[in-house]
């Protein structure tokens, strides 16, 4: 149990206290702040000047007392910029780090912020507040790093900015690994963890308690009122590794995942609010492990089904070793509300390992409500060990159980907290009418804004091009963030690679029968650069002047890595001649870039040696993958000697809900029979966790091919008509042996 | 023919003349320039400002005359750098450029000197000479692009400097694609170029005349007087693709590679001096087509094979495409000395689609001298058609025909001009007396230095560590190239990636048994970046610190593309516990990069989850791969889950030498058995062109697996022992359907 009496945290009052001999010091390069630091006695404060500090490895080593701490703040919050390749270790006891802003750089050792100043140097007693990490970055979107690690014992990290970590990496990790790391009481409070993009690949995690090594341990960890803004890298949002943490009074808005309680005991969770919004893969809580707890927990709008659903409860491994699935035992779910969400899961996971199903198990007072009817509670394996009882529902098809469940037809109105409650008074089911909702401004830093909605595309100016030898060059070189650029009807020839480096739209404007038409004579038309989306709409792509080497392309990602996910819109687009040599594909993407959203719209391609999709650069079965969302409708492709779209997710793990493929209302004639084309298929999916493939024509093709790798993915192929084409081929993974 | 009648070349006279009229213009901007060009007449001489041009596209257009031309031309010669995004297109009659430096940039385009600004908008009459471009670059190793693309007529290419091209696309061509580039009459002479390294893929040549396309049209371009200074591109060193050129006085030094016949009738080839030097992979003529003449050509210490022998006389494709091998008629090969030579192939490429042998081709009056007696003749296929008459052989063990060969015994003695000749005199046998050897000087600008040889490793200062927390850091980060490292014995703890961006040696000092030790946080310990080499000795790497995530390794490449070939040495290195997580590899390379060697000796390694060396990355099957030699002796290899070797040389090009693979007097004791293995071999060499497996015991391993693409490749396994072990597969490639 969590007792109150073992916390001892600074409070804010004791920032501003300070006894006759402790001293303000104002530094200004890094020379004074090590001499600041080195000679900092209980109760001074380092200031640090406000300005930029770029390349800045700072070590905040200092033993502090209880009443005076030794503080580390900026001259003015918000005002002290980190940068370039900087990070900041705390080492000692009672030290308060607040104000400081970390941009526009990276680590250049795995850690941003740091409790500890190597293995065996910890913090403790030790409070990082006000500090904000704002995209910073490594570039390389595979280098794995961290945001914030704490170790030792009661530490405290609250009011806190996070966003946009877009590499690999836990952004925020509670390490146990030695014993004064340990029930540690840290409390983890009034943090925003702000946007965090799909990652593409397991390492997308936001908050990690522990790892499954010391997960037996108790943490004691307490996290609470934190606001998860949109934090869809994979699928955990928190993953809990270790004993008898608290989860309290967090929102997750919008935020694609779990909170999931992987391994350890005796956790609990309550008072948390969980808005989806209907947004794709949004999910709850899954429980796995002994005596959880989750109660009075607002759930509404989930999309996410399977391990990703509102809620889950996992069946486990018998006798699991320490890295795998425990059982199910003793745990409580009750009093929480589920709303329009999608998928509650019981005995999730159940398979031949994951044979031992929940046992003494309660799932009670619990409120289920869907405005249209619909069959939102799945059984996957044994739920006999689960006691349901006092639970209602409404707009519920099936139960889980004969007994525990009042189906009612209920309606919702709004209370004072702004959650929905049913019209008629329940005593004691779902959540309780005085849970109070966290406001998202009342967590980080007050004087750090925070991020808002803004469309990609088509919000800036429009400017017109006219026809000739590189005319468009200069317009899109000098375009920003969602311009349009416009094109008369004519013949462009690009001698040079189009970066594209933000959100741009390329639009043609038709004359009659006449589309402006773009010839190119580099290997690529278009680079995506880290940063750039594109929409092209009613242009003419001719790829007959393009060099006499294989391997070109239309569009290309840059080589490099990419942390910003791209997206690539194509509306009534003709692609001809991509033959001048072998390999010229439509798009082509290097490793370690990921297209968030593909959609291809009324176009048609012709005479092509390479693929039209080519989203197949992560072969390293590493779990990574380079397109999230592929939709192709009411396009047509003739003579394609690769595929109309190769999809590549390798790998064994199950921490991603992509990728999804959808074809649909298209004609394909004579695609994929290229004798370069390795898959030897019109539509080459491997490890895609959606496929949707209907109403298309397929003509003198190559089959389908479609090969199932992890997770549970679903597969669906209907109404499409195929003359002198092989039936498609759906199969489980198994290794080619070369 | 050629007649000399019809070619006017603009002499070096015509630079120094003026008549009243005509104006020198000093230019110091990019506009000053535009304005001077403009309305420059004939006579005028444009002068770019010493200093330096950055990011500037020159566009020279004008119509000089055959008198007055109008001339571009540096204030001094050698100090107007062009750097940058920069290019230089000449369009009109009658225009000279002298005396400019293209260093620190590559083109925007496709072509750094173009000899037209459009499609038809060329060049005639024209000369660039006196101009450097040196290491002008697109940093991208595989986009390809041109330095110099002569289009028009009656050009002249002279006194230039072209060295260091090191990513794709051929150094320079003629380009024959319009009827007004045809029969051009261009005089491509006294070039230097400079040294090309192995590019390890297609597209490396250094001089290509004409495509395929319009190779039955004759070109009468005179490549004279140029020196080829280590051009290892590829396998053609020049590529001739039309007809009636002469190729005439060039030296071929130290150059992987041959001269190629490759399209096109009536070439001349006479009077080349090809110096191997017993360099691996130099060649000499290699002869397709009809009606051409190599006469009086001397070739010594070849030690390339097959297509890159030091005479090469193909068969062809009956009634072939335009873009296969014509077969060979009506031609001359007389006079040629070759000396040191390991081969000569007669029909080479007999296969069943290359089926046509030469004809009515003779062979006459040649010399060809070994000091020890070998089998230097190769014949392939039928060679009635080729009439061999007054050939003189001294160390030749096996003759292609019974006549026209004639066995002394002869020593050799130094001419006047350098060559060697035999000391018997012999009327009319091999090259003449009087042949004229171009020296490099006289090559390229007299102003510009041309490159040495220098030691990549050990030229530098010796500097010693000691061990602890990142003390190796600063010392690595402030090396210079050639530098070298003592580390004491000791413990090493490595927070950061090491970069080593020049060549650099680790050594370690060991005390009794104590070694030094490095262990490291980061997913790697070394990123050899772009210029980069190693050398590690007497150290010991435990990866027992490295983050807790897949994909880690002990030396990387930079991800990006890199120019510079490296080099890696290993030896008495020890390797321990690269297994904290799957798939840590010793060696991981990113695509686009290229090993020229890597060697491995006297080392050991134990309990590894990936491979020793993943050579693995270029999967495009494009022809493209990762290491030209690997060589492991010595060493010891326990528990390895990865492969000790995976290289991957797809594609189905013969554009290449390597790769080459060597192991010997080596253990290996369950290696390669690891489920995430996809080869499941020890050792997996796909289309590596040379593999000597020898000496090696196999114990508990994964089996070796050989798989050959194209080529004629050499794979020798000797006197290896196989305990518990598949016994090696070897087989023709075959594409695996997924």
């Amino acid at each position: 149990m969590i007792t109150s009496a073992k916390r001892v945290f600074l409070s804010a009052v004791a920032l501003t206290l300070c006894n006759p001999v402790c001293a303000d010091t104002l530094v200004s390069t890094q020379d004074e702040f090590r001499q600041a630091i080195s000679t900092a006695t209980p109760g001074d404060t380092i200031i640090m000047a406000d300005g930029e500090w770029n390349d800045f490895e700072m070590l905040f080593s200092g033993v502090g007392s209880s009443d005076e701490p030794i503080t580390l703040t900026a001259q003015n919050k918000g005002s002290v910029i980190i940068t370039g390749q900087s990070n900041l270790r705390l080492v000692g006891e009672y030290l308060v780090v607040s104000g400081l802003v970390f941009k526009d750089g990276y680590s250049p050792t795995n850690t941003v912020v740091s409790f500890r100043a190597a293995s065996g140097r910890l913090a403790s007693h030790s409070r990082v507040t006000e500090l904000v990490i704002d995209h910073f970055n490594n570039p390389e979107r595979f280098e794995t790093d961290f945001w914030v690690m704490m170790y030792g014992q009661h530490n405290r990290f609250d009011h806190n900015f996070l966003a946009g970590k877009s590499n690999a990496g836990v952004t925020m990790a509670v390490r146990l690994d030695s014993e004064n790391s340990r029930e540690n009481y840290h409390q983890i409070d009034h943090n925003y963890f702000g946007p965090r993009p799909i990652l593409g690949s397991n390492g997308g995690e936001t908050l990690r308690i522990g790892t499954s090594q010391y997960s037996l341990t108790d943490s004691f960890t307490l996290i609470e009122y934190n606001y998860f803004d949109r934090r869809d890298g994979e699928v955990e949002i928190i993953s809990s590794k270790s004993g008898s943490n608290t989860f309290r009074g967090n929102v997750f808005f919008e935020s694609r995942g779990t909170l999931t309680l992987r391994h350890g005991n005796d956790n609990l969770i309550e008072d948390n609010v969980f808005l989806g919004n209907g947004v794709d893969h949004t999910g709850g809580i899954r429980v796995i492990n002994k005596r959880q707890t989750v109660r009075n927990n607002y759930l509404s709008n989930l999309k996410g089904h399977r391990f990703g659903g509102a809620l889950v409860v996992m069946n486990g491994v018998p006798n699991s070793p320490i890295n795998r699935y425990h059982q199910v035992e003793d745990s409580v779910i009750a009093n929480n509300t589920i709303i329009e969400s999608d998928h509650i899961e019981l005995a999730a996971g159940a398979d031949s390992e994951r044979s031992a199903p929940p046992i003494r198990t309660t799932f009670q007072n619990n409120l289920i409500i869907n405005a249209e009817v619909k069959d939102s509670i799945a059984v996957h394996g044994d739920i006999s060990g689960i006691t349901f009882s006092d639970n209602i529902t409404s707009g519920i098809l099936v139960f889980p159980s004969n007994q525990g469940f009042e189906a009612r037809t209920l309606s919702l109105v709004e209370g004072s907290n702004g959650l929905l409650y049913p019209g008629a008074a329940l005593a004691d089911i779902g959540v309780s009418k005085s849970l109070s909702v966290l406001d998202r401004k009342d967590t980080g830093p007050s004087w750090y804004p925070k991020p808002g909605y803004e469309e990609a595309f088509d919000r800036g100016d429009v400017s017109t091009v006219v026809g000739g030898n590189d005319t468009l060059s200069d317009v899109v070189a000098n375009s920003l963030p969602g311009d349009v650029i416009e094109l008369e009807p004519g013949e462009y020839i690009v001698s040079k690679f189009l970066a594209i480096a933000h959100p741009l739209t390329i639009r043609g404007v038709t004359d009659g029968e006449t589309r402006p038409i773009i010839k190119f004579e580099r290997s690529t038309l278009f680079e995506l650069k880290d940063g750039g989306s594109l929409k092209l709409e009613g242009i003419t792509i001719d790829g007959s002047m393009a060099p006499d080497t294989y391997n070109n392309s239309v569009i290309r990602t840059s080589r490099y890595s990419m942390l910003n996910n791209y997206e690539l819109y194509i509306d009534d687009v003709q692609v001809r001649n991509l033959n001048v040599n072998h390999s010229f594909h439509f798009l082509k993407v290097a490793m370690h870039t990921m297209a968030e959203n593909i959609e291809i719209r009324n176009s048609d391609f012709q005479d092509i040696t390479g693929h039209i999709l080519a989203l197949n650069r992560e072969t390293d079965d590493l779990g990574i993958y380079n397109a999230e969302y592929v939709t192709i409708q009411n396009s047509s492709f003739i003579n394609i000697e690769g595929s109309l779209a190769t999809i590549y997710r390798g790998g064994t793990d199950e921490s991603t809900f992509g990728p999804h493929f959808r074809l649909e209302n298209s004609t394909l004639d004579n695609v994929g029979n290229g004798s370069r084309n390795s898959s030897q298929a019109s539509v080459s999916l491997l490890g895609v966790q959606s496929t949707f493939i209907s109403d298309n024509q397929f003509t003198n093709s190559a089959p389908i091919r479609v090969i199932h790798t992890v997770g549970e993915p679903v597969t669906t192929l209907s109404e499409n008509v195929f003359s002198n084409t092989m039936a498609p081929i759906i199969r489980e993974f198994q290794r080619p042996v070369l």
